[in-house]
């Protein structure tokens, strides 16, 4: 989930209210809130805190709620963690801290001591872009010997890395497997991993959730269906801004035209200008009637 | 500065006033703390301001007391600063925020909207090992066009950046360039760079003092055997460990050797254990007897 | 397919006869010979030549043979071109020139300025991680306006890569899509791909071919059950070394230990030493039973 | 140097004669020929053959003439090493092969194998930004042990790696240590490298040998003052192409421009267009009467 913002360090209350409800109303298993797209480590502490409560209140345990605590300092992580679980979350969602290049025994003892005092279940964040390190295969093999841990979110793309990941999901079969491009939330799961965290679901959560169903059952001719309104979406609304943070700013300013919350966002970013606005605007109506005819009148978990 | 720790969130109190007078002996220009080396973003906020507020308080203006604010968030950035200058620092150090791989213009406009909340003037400080991005030239330039910003802690170690920087510095002749990494300190200073920010010099203070002086005043044959100096340290001292955090862990393994503080460290490190103690153990009694030799009657100002 | 040598500028011939039989034996749709499996930017361009002469000769039209022409010399890429079509081959496979680190307009009219000379269609061979550079999106889509390059081999591991260019063959329905990495190679084919180059099949050609097909079917149960397999050859077989080129050397090796050829590898290479070779014969036999069992009684085309 | 080329395949041959005997009137020490800038690997062998020739004839043994055999075939490195023995030439050059991302113990063994075949005296040529791979620290260390490797050119812009090729050199203090990017050059030799194979030095032979001159005779102020004109050219002339190839781009319109030599380039590069060419016409004049002020009556070996 985003997080919508009104100013510098200020929440867009009734905003929050609305892509809250906008997103579960599109039957989505769970919300996760201050990751990447979520803009989490660039928001205060203060605010963070008081997203995960509006948040929690908001959802009133209808879907769990999944709690980002990425940060470069190991005791904030611990405190975010605390602060989620007395707000009423479900679980936690990490990545690597981001400052400094660890090698993975250095990362892999960081993890013993951080689960160690974590009050809910973790969720590792594979995401190499941002953290430039990444979970190795051995630490996501040592990881499934803590019970405290429970999946892994894989943002690399490495499709490759996926496979091996879900190899080793057979030491654990409780574990959860999701995946973060959208592009590849198709193939993810008919490959066998069990859904994924993909960012356009603040717009269209409905395409995706149904995408997920029909990956799922194994309906190819649905799922393909689905898949290229996904990339779509990724050819059009995600390729406006210049920079890797095209994507937020993208769902951002889609969200904010259609009048769900608003698109400020924090630094380093700013929200698209005039120009990017008005591409947004232009291509928002032909892919959300799209999306509409595409998800109307099928009957979920009917293979069609 | 490293950042003397007695625990995950304590630190070492006496040992950072025993570093703190052991540094300014030295006979250092300033004192830089919350850098790469202070392990500055793997720490609480909390003790961030505690560790500030002591230092400026045991400094007592005999040197200026510069301090990182480096953070993936732009409000926790403006917070440190007013802590900053509310103890009594002088001026601020920033590195991009390095949870997003920004774009250069998104960058400056970040630095526009941070450098018009701060209270202290500004040195950029370039890591891109760490932070991803860099401070490009035209970054530089731009930046150079606000008086707030002083100078710049180059630590990229590509002196070709380097090179490019100087030949900016004709535009803000006030401007203060430093270079990072010490092995390259005699070279930049030689080609008109103004200092350096060594981590080696909270063990051998004196040394990198010296080098530097040698350096300004144009004395080739005393810097060069003082830079030798330098690199039997980089080449023994700092190869210790197997990850990125070798040199940190040296140092800090080498002043708990010599009983000035605590080498407890922040995660996702640790301090180093037994056989690589006694490594350090090992090489250091030389080390130590090398540099006094080059630093004892030496009559600072007087090239030889 | 692997090049089968018997000294430092020496084909193996009969190893190579052996090899070709036993690939086409196998099942498969073509051949690709002088890729990075074949070591080819590693041999003498006269020991190229005779590899394409052979190997034409050998194949005799029963199934299309493909030529890697990647070079960093242009004219050195056509001569072998030229060379391959004398010899009877079908097709050409480019990499980008691997030494430059050229800007995508410069890779574009070199692509423009190669076509131009190659007396047979084109095959893109996209392998950033050995040629820095690949093939950008917009730079496909202009390939796309020759008649004379028809298909794409992407070895990047980059699903999302995969996906776009399968968005771009719409406008060319007549191109062939082939994955490279194997463990890619059933999701590959499911999303729409049309096959894929997979090294290990040099060793199990059966396998890979039957997965292709069964992936192509859309029957998942045995394209899982056969990806599975690939995965355990790829956790074990390609495991043994050190360095990137672990794969090429366990597949020689295996090659070898399986009396097909002999393992003799191109500088900078050196093949498999005592004791990686006892683990590679550790591993064999159960791998080869594995596969026995699951390309068995299995008709092809009827999905089970 | 750089090649002049008349067409794709093509010497320039009166061009040829013409850049000799302007870099050897500026007083060099040496010629290499084949390097990065003189586009060796995007060049034919038979071109490379035939530029070898004709360059040992036209210097007839007043300087060194050091030829790149670097490729990533093993066999065409020593065929080209042999031509250049019978050519007359004096030593050779070779940077990793360049195609496969060899692990070092891997580079060492290949580099063990071909010192055994090479008829001339060897320099390793340290280039990753175009080979991947580097000469790491132990690899140079452990190259010392053969007397036929006699020196290293350095282009890899970290000066820390230099400084430690520098400790290094303590074991051979016959060995000839040179920079690559003519920006370090001042500093490179101030610190104790030999000198530099500046590609600037095909347009300004003397500004670059003054340089080394001053640099070496510890001539502070004189060497500055040549080191600000050489950031001026990198400042202009290098900055007008869009991507890497633009210092080349650069060199050879330059030379064009002055009448020396034809600026057509080996694919994937092409020469400047008009708007770029403009660009040069436009910066050159003033930088070649900066150049000849500075070098005019200036008695080499004098240091002022």
């Amino acid at each position: 989930m985003v997080t919508p913002l009104r100013g510098r360090d200020e929440l867009d209350v009734e905003g929050l209210e609305r892509l809250i409800e906008r997103i579960l109303n599109g039957g989505v298993d769970g919300l996760f809130i201050l990751g990447t797209t979520g803009e989490g480590p660039s928001l205060s502490y203060r605010l963070r805190r008081e997203l995960i409560e509006r948040t929690c209140r908001q959802v009133r345990a209808r879907v769990p709620v999944l709690v980002g605590i990425t940060d470069a300092a190991f005791i904030e992580s611990v405190n975010l963690a605390r602060h989620a679980a007395a707000a009423g979350a479900d679980a936690l969602v990490l990545a690597p801290p981001f400052y400094f290049p660890e090698g993975q025994p250095e990362l892999q003892e960081y993890l013993d001591h951080l689960v160690a005092e974590l009050p809910l279940p973790l969720f590792l964040y594979n995401m190499p872009t941002n953290t430039k390190v990444q979970y190795e295969p051995e630490t996501l093999r040592r990881a499934m010997d803590s019970p405290h841990v429970v999946g892994l979110k894989d943002s690399s793309g490495d499709m490759n890395y996926f496979q091996h990941a879900l190899v080793l999901l057979k030491r654990r079969p409780d574990w959860s497997l999701f995946i973060g491009p959208e592009e590849l939330l198709a193939e993810a799961v008919s490959v066998g991993g069990h859904g994924g965290v993909p960012g356009g679901a603040n717009v269209f959560p409905k395409l995706y959730v149904q995408l997920c169903t029909a990956a799922r059952n194994g309906d190819v001719a649905r799922s393909r269906q689905l898949h290229d309104q996904v990339m779509r979406i990724s050819g059009s609304l995600y390729q406006i801004g210049r920079h890797p943070s095209a994507i937020i700013k993208g769902i951002k300013c889609a969200l904010a035209c259609l009048g769900i919350c608003n698109d400020f966002m924090a630094e380093p970013f700013h929200r698209f200008r005039a120009e990017e606005r008005g591409r947004v605007e232009r291509c928002l109506p032909e892919l959300t009637a799209q999306v509409e005819r595409l998800v109307a009148n099928h009957q979920p978990g009917f293979p069609q």
